[in-house]
């Protein structure tokens, strides 16, 4: 889906405990750096929809196991009324890059603890995105 | 300690996973993003001594809890010879902002994961960071 990026991350082992990147400022789809935050997820709970109009998402799971859902609803997109599914975790450890314009819900997978970082281009602003029930588009 | 700045972070509760804030571009010390990364450290376990002559650290602790300890050996400083320590975690939800020329090392104090998040001002250059064993230092 245009928009939606999934670049592979490193996982540096260590015997007192690993590293595992995010985002540098050379990355592929970095654009600028406007805040950076966590958001947690329990377990089976969904979060979403929302669209942001301006903010560049950088999503990367380093705790538990998420499953993202981003729906097109854009009218002039190609991919107008698909959707596309990954689940993120460190077995499947990759940053998620979205661009402005798309619906995006996720979901805990894993039965512990859930955490997204959010590397973002610009700053929470509350007028820059929508949200819709979760109701109104059925889930793949 | 000339160098080490502690901010307070907003903890956003929410019944499905709370927001956890991190850093924006307007936040008090910050410079300029360079990259970010996770370290995890186990249990008892520590990481260090470590002095970047270059990159400003934004330390920030999700998940467990991490002590962390500054050692002040810059030859002009008024500190010279002094520790700074401090232990983080959601319930001392803190960002710890080191500039550089300090030593520093860190110890998982949780018995379950503990990991810091590092929003680093520059990307990791192996030559501008200088490692110490950490029986140099007494730690205090």
């Amino acid at each position: 889906m245009e928009g939606v990026y999934l670049t592979p991350l490193k996982i540096i082992e260590n015997p007192k405990g690993d590293i595992l990147h995010a985002l540098k400022s050379s990355s592929p789809f970095y654009s600028e750096f406007g805040e950076a935050y966590f958001s947690s997820i329990n377990y089976d709970d969904i979060k979403g929809w929302k669209l942001h109009t301006k903010m560049i998402l950088n999503l990367i799971v380093p705790v538990g196991e998420i499953e993202f859902v981003i729906y097109d609803d854009r009218s002039v997109s190609e991919t107008k009324g698909d959707f596309f599914k990954v689940v993120l975790s460190r077995s499947n450890y990759y940053r998620l890059t979205i661009m402005p314009g798309l619906w995006l819900c996720f979901k805990g997978i894993g039965k512990s603890e859930n955490i997204l970082l959010n590397i973002a281009s610009i700053e929470h602003e509350p007028e820059e995105s929508k949200n819709m029930d979760l109701k109104y588009i059925n889930l793949p």
